[in-house]
């Protein structure tokens, strides 16, 4: 039985890359993705042990199928393999937004199939296969959206792929996930790359730019990465990352107001400054 | 002659152990700081190598007296060492806003003791002499905002200290300055805490403290910085923070917009990735 990644980009690839390190007995992986050139290169790392040259293809014989692409190319993808999905297969996917590829599963798959909608909470602002590593999920939440009606036995396979990279599953529901996610990691990406498209078209820019240091540096990492994800998040997360844009944009209103009033503004500035530290050493 | 160090906090104690690093024959470096502990800490560590009981003390016979400590403790500062300092010496500081400063430095500084306004580009989250370090300024851009009246010796002295550390001299006017560091250094800052300051007080916090990764960690690095230093950077330069704000919030506002026209949201979001990835090249 095989395990076929759909997509082998930095997630796929690195899932490819942990599983096989954790399999020393060897595992039978399969690998597409769109372009043939990353498909060879995730043989050649060893992320794939065969590649297929279609999704189709891909799935035949699968025991559970990763689709590990930007959000929006799910559906179609869903679409394509629902009828070549052996019986008793496990899909699983590792997007970043749960509640629009939940639904997708829900109306493509057949019956017989089960789905467990997974994200792993682990990434780099550089993509594709080149950067995976085997190590990129160790000690990483990997958050888990089973279905209602997900069988026992595809949960608890899904549980152990995931602790077999490495990773913790942590169980969460779709909305809540997006919620969550919404306000961890897709406001900030937002904030770093209107932070870089606001500097960067000043007229004093070029002065910036020699001036900007390390803090700059880690406010604007997350505009580096890849603008089509970021598009395919932000459009299958919309409410939730609007109603996170209007939260912080009060928040930062009231941080403006501040600016005037010493001791609200030092108050503030120290109740971030434990809460960030606490968190911090709460991780260890 | 001696040089002065007075607040030896990570920039104040950085200093010192640059200078003593980069001077093999030996340096007279005397340092002043509130509190005693503090000043015991930075002498065994090597970053002073005498120390002071008071500033007034600490500045006798200096050639040169740098003011390491938060902006607003500069004012009295100026104001206490004023009668004190030799003719012909040469001070400075190391503060993050420049025109206070400069107001401050024209107000009380006698004739016969020149001023350079300094502003290293480097830092880090934490703060105090244990976390010093001699290689601090290597390489970093070193703002030097010297007066119209300042002597040409004055800044010449200046040069050669910051080249001495290994960081680079990068002159501007003291309004450009702020204005400028209002957008890479001062914005991020706020951005970091009020991040913080809004997740870590909705209801789901806990279980954004589970999920929050790498993004969260970088971006919300800043807001474990020194909240009295942030305090003291924004109550002198306000106004361009504010008008940063201002523009944040507009263009936050646009990205919201764009969470419903996938290519303006996508083009934006290439825009930021090419800016911020030719910024970090170009940086080398």
């Amino acid at each position: 039985m095989s395990i076929a990644i759909i997509g082998l980009g930095l997630i796929g690839g690195s899932l490819g890359l942990a599983l096989k390190r954790s399999t020393p007995a060897g595992l039978d992986t399969v690998g597409y993705a769109p372009h043939p050139e990353t498909v060879a290169l995730a043989q050649r790392l060893g992320a794939v042990s065969r590649t297929a040259a279609s999704p189709e293809e891909a799935v035949q014989g699968a025991a559970v199928v990763i689709l590990s692409t930007p959000v929006l190319a799910i559906k179609g993808l869903l679409e394509r393999i629902a009828p070549h999905l052996p019986p008793g297969c496990l899909v699983t996917d590792t997007a970043s937004t749960k509640v629009q590829v939940m639904a997708w599963a829900q109306e493509y798959l057949p019956a017989g199939v089960d789905f467990v909608g997974g994200h792993p909470m682990a990434g780099k602002e550089s993509r594709g296969i080149q950067v995976a590593e085997p190590g990129l999920f160790q000690g990483c939440c990997y958050c888990l959206t089973p279905a209602p009606h997900t069988s026992p036995q595809a949960v608890q396979k899904m549980v152990k792929l995931v602790e077999q990279i490495g990773a913790r599953p942590c169980f969460i529901e779709a909305a809540e996930h997006d919620y969550v996610v919404a306000a961890i990691s897709h406001l900030p990406a937002l904030l770093s790359s209107a932070l870089v498209w606001l500097t960067t078209q000043d007229p004093s820019w070029p002065k910036m730019a020699q001036l900007a240091a390390g803090g700059y540096r880690d406010l604007s990492r997350l505009a580096s990465g890849d603008p089509r994800m970021m598009r395919d998040i932000c459009l299958t997360n919309r409410d939730s990352i609007a109603s996170w844009i209007d939260r912080f944009i009060q928040g930062l209103g009231q941080f403006k107001d501040w600016l005037a009033q010493d001791e609200a503004l030092e108050a503030a500035l120290s109740r971030a400054k434990e809460a960030r530290d606490s968190w911090l050493k709460g991780r260890g």
